[in-house]
């Protein structure tokens, strides 16, 4: 029944695609283990070390609840000029709400891992995930940390993206390479997101690794550019996580440097781009519940603005992604969804398809076939006839299942 | 299981109930007949009609697809004046993306039904709700009329209450006595509502007839502000329906008038208030596959824009409905929604309390009881420690049958 079990995402072939995950990347080695926060024994920490430092762009979330790792990665990277050379993540342990305990806890175990990998504690950021409101384990995860140093390897990077799962059904991880003339160089992407995703700046935990050498300004620039109609533009449930958090680490390992205004500056920025939307599709197709993957495509509004804003309201209807779940061809809630959105909208210019079928043609209504909603892939079309404002959006149906996966989190 | 049956509206003791519905004000008859648009021969039009022309206050949705209805009722008051003498009602088809045609066929229908009453067509208003995107059988529901104008009743409000149903479980129909010195006025409201409940302006169908005699430009006022924090704050779905329509009518017939500037005019204010009130409570107990009223309080916002922002934002968080539905005592999701509002919000200054337990109190987690999401009540309560703002919103919790009820409502 589940799209995630019939469907798998087809790598655009482009780009050649390098198994191994993030550590098939030069430099980079990973690993996962369990330290006992998941009680069933599951993988619950990853740790990524790069062997040389990586220049570091970071984005996080705009909710005024902050993960406590956020405050303190912004103070690292502003102490090291924007230098990384290892990441650890928990799941399961969001470390959110949790004050100026939570922010202690941080540094407690970056600080224990330093001298196991001998690295600066400023150059060691540790992110976590999973319930909001509870403090994390110091001792736990801290003893944990020697077997997973011990553990790091340059083919630890998919056990490394099990263990950042939390309500994700498969883990979320690829490598690609990008010709740069004779050269090469290879970004990949890991990444966890289910629920609570509705992003605005960066999309839960997606830590996006290349061995391009990339200035930082440049690389927050690209990331910028990007993260716009990619990580930005998708919605599940149209509720913000706390702890979304963006990084892309650039260790310069590959030999290959990107020069800022040269064609490999666009390269680079058309690969992040490819990286960017594969993850943001991985994540709505793993949707809490997902059946089905909903593309968004608004064309004629007023400008870009309000092009979003319908796209976004149709995105977070409860009565459209119900009805797409049930396959019911109730058209109207998707008309109605543009119309309360608070853009500029006359139902009289508009005109909606649902896959090949136009069901509203400016005041008329079409021809209604059944089975309009049918299918692991729906894509919406409405152009407001206004104007030449676009925008697209991805988000999933809603299913008595993610009522259920929601509905007993922390029991 | 369901709330609904467990759980009847207890009226609050300060004004009188009579039993009858609308159509126990003086001069209202009222009754509901089956026309053929439920499949199952169900009630589906209701006729309400006053023997004295009745005062009008209207107000409707701000979606920008309206239902057909809406700029034919503005239009009609506005020729007749604000007067009205009759409202026909139909559930099942809301008449709505129906373009020009769907204009025709509400004033058609009205104006058969005129030389039925021997009143003017212009002070016929007729309002439709249930599925957009379908015309209007014209001929049906026009064949019913001679047989509801026949069946028109003082005893008919409760036929009337039941035929304006759509997803509703139960009618929302009631009558208060409103004193004044000697003499006495009543109020009596109609409503339907259960999903696609988020309304800006008035929500869904809301028909209050009063006997009281009261001038229009007051009507008017007294509505907008009592809409403001009765129907205006409340949230099923965070879907706002193209056809919300609020209806407030006076007929005089009581013989006492309510004059501007007056104690009176308080009263008056007062009744509508619990009427309005009651009406919203009512709808949000009967929201979709609802189990529990959840009643959210924010106090110590920046000022009461943000309270609203912040109450809002957590009325239509889905984590946070989910969550109550389970009983979960995921509180985290509360703040994150606070966060993620967009209002001024400090962690580390906010208190939150579910029930009687503070779960969380400026940066500090409390004792969390696992308890604090049972019964069918949830009062949360959030002081965000900025300054005076305060709100208070009401939302059910999101179930699976509410996924249920929308996956296959048009098939």
């Amino acid at each position: 029944m589940n799209m995630k079990k019939k469907t798998e995402m087809t790598s655009n072939s482009k780009y050649k695609e390098i198994p191994g995950g993030v550590a098939a990347v030069k430099g980079i080695r990973a690993t996962g283990v369990a330290c006992g926060l998941k009680p069933d024994g599951a993988l619950d920490l990853a740790l990524f070390h790069s062997d040389a430092p990586c220049r570091t762009a970071a984005f996080f979330t705009t909710n005024k609840l902050l993960g406590a790792h956020i405050p303190v990665m912004r103070e690292k990277l502003r102490a090291s000029g924007g230098l990384c050379r290892a990441l650890l993540v928990n799941s399961k342990n969001a470390n959110c709400a949790t004050g100026a305990a939570g922010e202690a806890a941080n540094r407690k175990i970056a600080g224990r891992l330093a001298p196991l990998l001998s690295v600066p504690a400023d150059q060691i950021l540790f992110a976590s995930t999973g319930v909001i409101g509870v403090q994390l384990p110091i001792d736990r995860i801290a003893g944990a940390l020697p077997m997973a140093v011990g553990a790091l390897s340059s083919s630890g990077g998919d056990v490394a993206a099990r263990a950042i799962m939390t309500t994700d059904t498969k883990p979320k991880s690829f490598c690609i390479e990008v010709k740069d003339g004779k050269s090469a160089y290879r970004i990949a992407g890991v990444a966890k997101g289910a629920g609570m995703i509705c992003p605005n700046m960066a999309t839960m935990f997606v830590f996006v690794f290349t061995d391009a050498d990339v200035p930082r300004r440049m690389l927050d620039g690209v990331c910028r550019d990007v993260l716009a109609d990619t990580l930005n533009s998708i919605s599940v449930d149209g509720d913000m996580s706390p702890c979304d958090t963006l990084l892309v680490m650039a260790n310069g390992r590959s030999g290959v440097s990107v020069k800022p205004g040269t064609p490999g500056a666009l390269r680079f920025r058309d690969a992040l781009r490819h990286v960017c939307d594969r993850i943001s599709m991985e994540i709505i197709r793993d949707g809490e519940g997902a059946t089905k993957l909903v593309d968004i495509r608004v064309a004629g509004a007023k400008n870009g603005k309000d092009a979003r804003t319908i796209a976004r309201a149709i995105a977070h209807s409860q009565l459209v992604k119900t009805a797409i779940f049930g396959e019911d061809p109730n058209w109207g809630r998707i008309v109605s969804a543009a119309g309360a959105s608070g853009a500029d909208f006359d139902p009289a210019l508009a005109t909606l398809s649902v896959g090949k079928t136009v069901v509203y043609r400016r005041g008329r209504i079409g021809r209604v076939n059944q089975d309009i909603m049918k299918g692991d892939t729906i894509v919406i079309r409405l152009d407001a006839g206004l104007g030449d404002g676009a925008s697209r959006f991805y988000t999933c149906d809603l299913s008595t299942e993610y009522v259920k996966i929601n509905a007993e989190y922390t029991t």
